[in-house]
């Protein structure tokens, strides 16, 4: 058996954690008879976002509060998080991975990774430890860990602000996995390619599984 | 292939729908080679709960915009929902049947039901459709189809308050159904019961698949 930690960035597709991403990766670890813990920081939102209408709206929401949504209030602050305590490290996407641990729907290739996440994903690396991320997070990978091999589905931008950050891009398709042998870094596009939520189960389970061979 | 249309209550187990039971639903549905679609009223909550503490805050929102969080923004306005356009009805659980579709969580067996949610399981249920409830969803088919027969697992208060109804409770263990023949009314117990993510879709699955035969 294996435990993942996974870091939420709130709960919602366009200011937090992909909510479809983030349960489908919940139930493969379960269904691949793993464990999992939920971390998030404990800072305010970026924005809020109407999910209904697209609109930013005049609000104040903390991610974590807002992650405990996804976690059923089973949920601790990023802070709290040591590689030494997991065999693995996986973060889902949403914007929330771009706006609230990093800022990278703001400035792109300019973009900066919160201090706890670039501290996590660091310990883990260090620590010889496979990591993985979904949809648009791995360019928090391709940030923090330059050499990296990763894919965020077939998107040209992004692909391209990936290598601008002196990473290693590869295409994928639907529920494919990216695997970098050399980093130990696992990558799958999910909602980054048109997909219903059953392709991103299957993401999901492909990630995990994979991540567990390492 | 049938289309099920499920009605949301929010986006959180401890003021609106229950994440995963949602998600799960939604995943089961498409397993079984099925399609969706979402719905939820248009009006405030009943109020909104910090799911790190368990508080409620000093805010509002919107049931209709918190649920299409879940939604990915794809979700229309219950008073759309006619039950000539689907096969079937489901109610996902979570805090947000009991205190946004309905008064259970304030009132118990002198609870109310919204008025168009009542609308809308009455053209089901007058149209011959199957209709499913999970965790503590199938208190408001108790009262709106007061013959009914459910499950909400095992709870003696919540089933006494079903009988109260003048509807019939049978318990239920993890990811069973009840299903009543004459009302075509299939319910599970999911988080009403200790249970993991896997648990739930277990039960969503088998609920859609009992559906389906009807």
């Amino acid at each position: 058996m294996k435990t993942f930690a996974i870091i939420l960035s709130g709960c919602g597709v366009y200011d937090g954690s992909e909510i479809h991403e983030s349960t489908m990766l919940m139930l493969a670890i379960k269904k691949l008879g793993c464990e999992y813990e939920l971390f998030a920081p404990d800072k305010e939102q970026y924005h809020v976002v109407n999910h209904l209408n697209g609109q930013v709206v005049n609000e104040k929401r903390n991610v974590l509060a807002e992650s405990a949504r996804i976690a059923r209030g089973n949920i601790k602050d990023l802070k709290l998080l040591e590689a030494k305590d997991f065999d693995s490290l996986i973060l889902p996407g949403g914007f929330g991975a771009a706006k609230n641990l990093s800022t990278y729907a703001i400035d792109g290739e300019k973009m900066s990774v919160d201090n706890e996440v670039v501290r996590v994903i660091l310990d883990f690396h260090k620590s010889n430890k496979p990591i993985g991320a979904m949809c648009i997070a791995p360019v928090i990978i391709a940030k923090v860990i330059p050499s990296a091999l990763v894919t965020i589905g077939q998107d040209p931008k992004t692909a391209k602000d990936i290598m601008a950050l002196g990473a290693k891009h590869k295409n994928s398709n639907k529920a494919e996995v990216v695997i970098d042998y050399d980093n130990k870094i696992v990558t799958t596009p999910c909602y980054m390619l048109e997909s219903n939520i059953a392709d991103i189960y299957d993401g999901a389970y492909n990630l995990v599984n994979a991540l567990m061979k390492f």
